[in-house]
């Protein structure tokens, strides 16, 4: 018996890895030392001696099932995208920068085609950001994964001075909400989505969200980014910022918020994307369960003093949709 | 329609977490500023300002199918020493020590029972090592995985002063290998283990082993970070090392040595444990397939000075196999 015999297919996956290398090799900045092929990422962490207390700031995440959706149109190119700016999305609330991002690759067969795909739009994304794909692992697992099915997760690393640490202890009664819009439902609900359009043509023009279900439901993940650099850069003072993911409003804003307070959200305050009432009419979904899975629009959501939040819409596109108050809980009005 | 119809269960996933959250509070050092529940773990890096120059690495690794293995005879204690340790191994490879560890969890459905287990044993094996567990992700995918299969991976990022970067670049000629025994397949090779064993009960004692395939299969990935800091603390130069994982000694070595040099290893220098000849027995595997599959009883490959390799003799339990030779290429004589 030999290794191929039980699954495992070597070849084809060292064939995607050359197809990609240079691609990824694009993403090197000049800190990386060491990247694929070595045992670990290397990269040289100079510039942290310079600041005046640094704190690593990390994150893993995964993409869920919309790498399912994607697969059965074909089209994996968004996904990178999907993960690496959810992760630094995830490093921003916290205040940090990124540094560099490491993949974790899966499938019960490792298709030459989807894994170069895969590769090509994480080392595109990375780029975009300007931070290295310093390393990874790709798997071939048959027994653990369906036939044809592929996951997809990562892990970001970044950096922050400890006194640029924005969270629940900066957050003051009155501090408003400032609503960065989501651009769909991101990478969660997918799971709920999946058996909602199941049977729907998914390339069909529809009328009602000005495009297609492939378009609406495979938009990549926004990253806030550039919104948030353009805010430091101009000094605008963040208390806390919420990454709206798994659990909407009701799960992820009360990471932002201290002890003893809570947040009152006005509905009506921002542009709900179209594919959630679409989603919720077609799935006959709960309201309450609608935020409780979905983003509903709110991708990210600033808490910043009442001054801050009026200079911020000047810099940035967001909706102003509440405010924090002393009632602790988040109450949606 | 509501998530938990999509087959999402939120509320075990929560359960389980909440279980094993005091073992996972048990390994924070007092550098974790923020963990659990965070976006992002906070991991204070003030330490890194007193090095001369700071390089951070930073790995991902799976399990593979060993998990699955695991699952059928129902005992998930060992999968998190797997990943943890395989982690570490490939991060001294480089001459570096681990700062923390951060997991990625999924399966086609979260049983608390498992999942409360597998965290367990990822808290106690970075307990082992005296790093945190500084985040993580945890996912229920329905539709990607197979019923009752789960994936474990995971990143440790560690650091490493640049001047004591292990690699290629500082072997010579004449250096030895000094190999440390490994304590069976480690994590690679399951797929074809799984196969080989198929039909066989697990649980039985078989005489040529000494114990039951399941305790030679299960028996978590050795690490080898006390022998190597032993080796560190006293002094013992070291050029370069190779982490024998997936794709056995031809394609872990190599990545230990420079381009032009070679490395001779002598068959009989070092104790194969039994699971590999019953292995290769059960499943008529060619001899040549077995080291391109399996670690074969070399866990970790040290290359380094002859008179290093003696002294690191009287601090470890090693074994001479080999040395480096002017010719490129592997040869097993």
């Amino acid at each position: 018996m030999r290794y191929e015999e039980a699954g495992v297919h070597i070849a084809q996956k060292a064939e995607a890895l050359k197809r990609a290398k240079a691609q990824v090799e694009a993403t090197y900045t000049p800190e990386v030392l060491r990247g694929l092929g070595a045992f670990g990422g290397l990269f040289d962490s100079m510039a942290l001696k310079g600041m005046r207390h640094p704190v690593l700031v990390a994150t893993t995440d995964g993409v869920g099932t919309k790498t399912l959706l994607a697969l059965e149109v074909g089209d994996v190119s968004g996904l990178g995208f999907d993960l690496v700016n959810h992760s630094v999305n995830d490093l921003l609330a916290q205040g940090a920068r990124p540094l560099f991002f490491l993949d974790y690759l899966a499938a019960s067969r490792l298709e030459e085609e989807v894994l170069a795909g895969l590769l090509a739009s994480l080392a595109q994304a990375c780029k975009a950001l300007g931070i290295p794909l310093l390393g990874g692992e790709t798997a071939e697992m048959p027994g653990v994964y369906r036939e044809g099915a592929w996951d997809l997760a990562g892990t970001m690393v970044g950096v922050v001075e400890r006194e640029g640490i924005l969270g629940p202890e900066r957050v003051r009664e009155g501090d408003l909400l400032l609503a960065l819009p989501s651009s769909g439902p991101h990478t969660n609900g997918y799971s709920l989505i999946r058996k909602v359009v199941a049977g729907h043509d998914l390339l069909a023009f529809v009328p009602e969200l000005g495009e297609s279900l492939k378009e609406a439901l495979l938009r990549p993940h926004r990253a806030y980014w550039p919104e948030f650099l353009r805010l430091q850069e101009n000094g605008v003072e963040i208390h806390a910022i919420a990454h709206i993911t798994g659990g909407g409003i009701w799960e992820n804003l009360p990471r932002a918020l201290p002890e003893g307070l809570g947040a009152e959200i006005q509905r009506g305050t921002w542009p709900v994307p179209p594919i959630f009432p679409y989603l919720q009419r077609l799935g006959q979904i709960p309201e309450e369960e609608m935020f409780r899975v979905f983003n509903m629009g709110l991708g990210l959501i600033l808490v910043l003093p009442e001054a801050e939040a009026r200079r911020a819409q000047e810099l940035v596109e967001g909706f102003l949709v509440g405010r924090v108050v002393p009632e602790p809980g988040i109450r949606l009005l």
